[in-house]
């Protein structure tokens, strides 16, 4: 499923959070989606979900790129789950470039529009259970 | 989240597949879910999803039983995303008894009624992209 609109529609998400455009990232989520920061650390809505962006961004000094791997989008019920490998590129201290990979899952939710937003952001996959 | 309503429910499903009661097991899904059967075979809407069900119960002589581990629910945007593990436990031909563990992913739609529906059963979790 290489081809399903929602991995373009993630492509450019994962654009804005490597450009810093959170005005522009918010318009891939719902009003009331939530974002996995961590395991047992959510943020809920908007507001809080640009916040996390910001101050993971902060975080990595503003060297955070995003990108995919192989990925897998399953339909059902005007939703979606995707399954995705999430490379995260940073720069160390030194400024050494370090590449780690999640598994991420993503829940879509299809809007009356025909438009795909995300409802849930859990870049942690099934490694929420580790904790 | 143990307490989640969506923990209760999945428990009463995967006490329908160990009785094999299939047309109590379909009213826990929407009208147009998805079953992932294995990696890129797919069971759409509760004609097939049923029939997916038999064909896995007979493949293991209706020796199946389901059970929950550790489960975490996500809400956002009216669904949810749960990420569980899966026990199943089994027979060998030789009377045996065998259990497995899958960490799982599961998408639920809440509906206008407010009652929880599961639109995409994925029971291979993030291990999908290991095909």
């Amino acid at each position: 499923m290489s081809d399903h609109p929602l991995k373009t529609l993630i492509e450019a998400a994962d654009r804005s959070i490597s450009a810093k455009d959170f005005d522009g990232l918010m318009r891939f989520y719902t009003d009331d989606a939530t974002l996995v920061m961590k395991p047992d650390m959510y943020a809920r809505g908007k507001d809080q979900i640009r916040r996390a962006f910001e101050a993971i961004s902060a975080h990595f000094d503003g060297q955070l790129k995003v990108r995919q791997g192989k990925i897998e989008v399953i339909e059902g019920g005007d939703t979606a789950l995707v399954v995705m490998e999430t490379w995260l590129d940073t720069a160390g201290e030194d400024g050494s470039a370090t590449s780690t990979v999640r598994r991420a899952t993503y829940v879509f939710r299809r809007e009356s529009s025909g438009n795909w937003l995300c409802a849930v952001d859990n870049s942690y996959g099934t490694a929420l259970l580790d904790s």
